[in-house]
């Protein structure tokens, strides 16, 4: 029987612990404190994990190996925690809480935080091209080039930066449901989409396995990102470690507000079915990611 | 006769036609366009282009192609664009004048500025892992993942970053000649290193050239610096399309501060030197190199 909570709690202690080592890595070769202090207080703490965790289970679901994706699984965290500190920042969302502190431009300045963002992304791309597995293993050179450039297409004009500039900008203006549906799959999809792509490809998934898991990916991280304005309206601030109803008053467009909040429900239950249907060409193995779907609309945080 | 303007003058035109091919394609998989048009605004202008053309120049001294490298070459163009807009925000240098025209958070706005910095700097990740030399050659996919690690490195904790991050907290305060050099060094030297490795590399280079190339890029990444806060007190702004003076009034650490005009202009000619000395063993495929060295301390802008 599948623990999923069992699950979450010891990928979450291995993600830590190996993204410990590689700020200690960092740390070695930089000339200061602070870039490292600030990127460590927003590395740590409770964050989900999340696209680390489906990297790693993307990978177990084709017969891979969480050593052979560790790394690739932290360049991610890096790239997820980067997008949070500069949007955050003052010019942006002006965000002062996030995962229950204060944001790194309060906790720091916001100079260190603009840097501490570009030293993050750019620490993502050199620990992604180092090509050792953990297990000792070697990554096909050819496969890891075509996951860094799908990282680097998820986080920018395929992605986060696109959709960053979007959510920016809409603030104040309501968008349509197509027009919504677009800004949350630039900015949260992408990357959830390429977390589960790094660990199809790098575990050595076939390319019809790594087809069927683009579609899980496609439809979980829409589910996720449903999840998120409905936990805005009806979260508890102290479980998520940020404030409630922000979109509100913010004026932002959402799903619950689209299309109100009984339907969100049930678009992402829909989505998170689509989802678990892609995965019918999986053994056992895919366990762990079916039961991750599932937990992307019940969790609190 | 090498024509050095010639030569400056055809690899510019190599580079902003590349350049202006690859946001195209950056475009055609964006949403809007006022990412794509501060991008455009920021990479166009009268650069100097130092860092493509001496990537292109290095791969030229191990006997590569302009076609094996322009990939990278711009690549590092937009590496060090990203680092200018960021520089200029508000909350580090607070720059209103760059290449010329209004920087990007004035031209545009501060949220457009930093995600246009985020966009360049993951763009250029995202350029630089297409494995396709416009030769119609494949690059050995291992040299590529070297080059992109060092990059990486060069733009987060071996360089940029930590420079820049040295030279915010350093404002107002008098640093020793050690720090100025670290600084630089961080700041300005490990990206044009990096350029000439890179271009050392992919071009096809043996352990014994890269090296040799190593030495000769530290020596010219300083004299570099060196000349440009000799021209913040000796240049025409008009020229430089930047305003002069601005490192006395901000009360910033540089050569001439530290050592003297007459002194700093001395040693940059001795860094000149020994890089010259170290490309001995080249034949006249460096030429390009020699003459670049040269342009580094007599240039205007």
């Amino acid at each position: 029987m599948f623990d999923l909570n069992l699950y979450l709690v010891s990928k979450r202690k291995q993600i830590n612990l190996f993204l410990e080592n590689l700020l200690k890595s960092y740390f070695d070769c930089a000339l200061g404190s602070r870039i490292y202090d600030a990127m460590e207080y927003t590395l740590a703490g409770n964050g989900k994990r999340m696209r680390p965790i489906l990297c790693i289970a993307a990978a177990q679901a084709v017969n891979g190996k969480t050593q052979d994706v560790i790394r690739a699984a932290c360049a991610l965290e890096m790239i997820h925690t980067y997008s949070l500190i500069h949007d955050d920042l003052p010019a942006m969302d002006n965000d002062s809480i996030r995962r229950g502190k204060p944001t790194c431009h309060i906790a720091f300045d916001e100079a260190t935080a603009i840097l501490t963002g570009d030293a993050l992304l750019t620490f993502a791309f050199q620990t992604l091209s180092i090509n050792k597995a953990e297990s000792g293993k070697r990554i096909d050179s050819h496969r890891l080039l075509k996951v860094i450039n799908r990282i680097a297409f998820a986080a920018g004009n395929g992605g986060m930066v696109e959709g960053q500039m979007m959510d920016v900008f809409s603030e104040n203006r309501n968008l349509t449901l197509d027009e919504l549906e677009k800004m949350h799959n630039l900015k949260t999809g992408a990357l959830i989409s390429a977390s589960v792509y790094s660990g199809a490809v790098l575990g050595g998934g076939t390319d019809g396995q790594i087809e069927a898991l683009e579609i899980f990916a496609k439809n979980i991280g829409l589910a996720f990102q449903v999840k998120d304005d409905i936990l805005n309206i009806e979260g508890e601030p102290e479980i998520m470690g940020k404030a409630a109803g922000t979109d509100i008053i913010r004026n932002k467009s959402t799903y619950p507000l689209v299309m109100g909040l009984k339907e969100s429900k049930k678009f992402a239950q829909n989505l998170v079915s689509s989802a678990l249907k892609a995965l019918d060409c999986f053994d056992n193995k895919a366990e762990p990611l079916r039961h991750i779907a599932g937990y992307i609309i019940e969790r609190k945080k």
